[in-house]
């Protein structure tokens, strides 16, 4: 027995030494497979397939982030025509069905008026305005309040520039030439012109062009250049104005805020990192777009005619504005702690806009 | 022996089971290890240790990578008063004295011009137009193909924001006001004023106030409200002019390329689009600051004047910086390919800015 034991022993004491080198092994594993465990998100996307630059806003954002965490956090993307719930995106997020969504704020109006400022509003800030009041003067804050709520946080999601006022198919002269006149310009902006008897109606975006040969319409907006010439509405109403009603549209970023939670926090910081990124990549590219397809309209188009409503309509769009404004807010204190804030963040910005880039341009504007 | 031989073969037997086992593990292991190597990387700034804005870029960028990458790879950030070579930040960076800086494209033009318009060029393009430029006109393409020649990357590295043309004792009325006037303007916008008659002097930063105090110098130009209102010149020169001469300069975070591609895929990345992201960062920060500090100024020091170079001015200048732009293409084919690129650009995308922001400030800048 005296073997049969010294055996055991130094089984046992095999045994034990090799248990105990795997566990330090296994236990060390344990952490670093955690770390490396892959996440699968799903994104769901107001825009159809294939979108130009909100779409791409969409895919860099997705690159990025599969690239920076090594394939440990890959976000599939479902668009509209998958999902077929374009103004659904708030509920499907909320509700967990999506990880995340992109969209835009202003569409949740009907929700709660505090979501949209958070996009843009008619003689509001232009886009580098916006990007320093989100990130330097209390704006995120103000996002992450609105939504935390309902258990979500939104991130600016891709500016596309200053929007232009629309393509007429004939010139707009005074107020009186806009009374009766049939528009297609949804949300806050429609219910501002409206004032001024626009008879503003909604129609698919697939249906524009039709109805604005055929005059079912009389006047449309949509983007800019950067989007517009696809549609083609330059072939069929020569006058482009510029705009008033959406000086620096931001798209929207929505995200699960129990999702989020549960990512570790090197995904979470890869994840508002790329977002972030994509967001100020898409107003770079959309400033590009509009460059280039503007050039295009001019040399291609060059009957048409690129103009600024007269003043006597700017100012009257502006006291209208105003009123809605303070109708809104006087029912509604977070819409009102929203407005106070970007109001009162406006006239320094502005003021620094007027004497930095705006002082330049003058002297710099010649064609 | 049989005993002896069967413990023997079971030893053995546990052994190589143990063996594998460990193998198999190591081998993991070892993967898992490389992953998690941790890069310990310096930067060397021009900027003074705490400078504000330019400082945060770089803190901001080192922040956002240690927390992507999970601390696998860590930037050390040396100031000027640890370097003390402000200016030998390319040097040390191509030598692999560092692994990274943080400086300025134009400050290179003495080792080569092209480098100079990839910050900023008199009568150039605005912040906007050059973020659309270098990441969707052609401009990283000419930056990488101008500093792959010494070992070094390039990249934006954050954007003051159109600059301010300087602070003055006296008014400047005529083309004659500027002749003979002791001004600090550094690089080639000086050489541009020069031909206008300005006395163009080189005076480190922090003898500025006291050499305008003294009168040793008539006027400077330093950036804008964001980082002037520290130095004090509105005190002592109560004319503060608008800009023309750096429209939108933008920072340089500069690699070196070998060091770079010694990283992990993932660390590349996760360095790339946290420079990208400072850079944009810093833009929407200095806006922010700048409308802080003019705010700031406008009620402390009303007798402050912001005024516009007159019309005769602004047009000699341009003449002049036209005239040594087409000097230096002449001699420098890379210069001339880098300016050619950007005036071609600019001529669209400064189309688009007329539409879009230029014609919708236009109409809501009053004051």
């Amino acid at each position: 027995m005296k073997k049969a034991t010294q055996f055991a022993k130094i089984s046992a004491s095999l045994l034990v030494t090799c248990g105990l080198l795997l566990g330090t092994f296994t236990a060390d594993n344990a952490v670093a497979a955690d770390k490396k465990k892959t996440y699968h998100w799903r994104l769901a996307q107001t825009w159809p397939s294939n979108f130009p630059i909100f779409g791409d806003a969409v895919k860099n954002m997705v690159k990025m982030v599969k690239t920076m965490s090594d394939g440990r956090l890959i976000i599939r993307v479902d668009s509209k025509n998958k999902h077929k719930a374009p103004l659904g995106i708030f509920d499907m997020v909320r509700a967990g069905q999506y990880d995340m969504g992109h969209s835009a704020s202003y569409y949740w109006k009907g929700k709660d008026p505090v979501f949209m400022p958070f996009t843009t509003m008619p003689f509001g800030m232009i886009a580098a305005e916006q990007y320093a009041w989100f990130y330097y003067g209390g704006g995120m804050a103000l996002m992450e309040k609105a939504y935390a709520k309902h258990n979500l946080l939104s991130f600016p999601g891709g500016n596309t520039g200053n929007q232009m006022g629309g393509w007429f198919r004939k010139e707009i002269k005074t107020v009186d030439d806009l009374k009766g006149l049939k528009m297609r310009i949804p949300g806050f902006a429609g219910e501002v012109i409206s004032k001024l008897g626009v008879a503003v109606t909604n129609i698919p975006p697939g249906e524009l062009y039709t109805s604005l040969d055929r005059g079912t319409i009389d006047a449309l907006e949509w983007v800019g250049p950067s989007l517009d010439l696809n549609m083609g509405f330059h072939k069929i109403a020569p006058y482009y104005y510029t705009g008033w009603h959406e000086p620096g549209t931001e798209l929207q970023f929505l995200v699960n805020k129990k999702r989020f939670e549960k990512l570790p926090a090197d995904l979470r910081e890869i994840l508002v990192v790329a977002m972030k990124t994509a967001a100020y990549d898409m107003f770079a590219q959309s400033y590009h777009a509009s460059a280039e397809n503007l050039a295009l309209i001019r040399k291609d188009y060059p009957n048409i005619k690129i103009t600024t409503f007269p003043k006597e309509i700017i100012d009257r769009l502006k006291v209208e504005n105003d009123k809605l404004i303070k109708e809104m807010s006087a029912k509604n204190p977070a819409f009102k702690e929203v407005i106070d804030s970007q109001k009162a963040y406006m006239e320094k910005a502005r003021d620094w806009t007027r004497i930095s880039d705006f002082a330049y341009l003058k002297d710099n504007v010649s064609r």
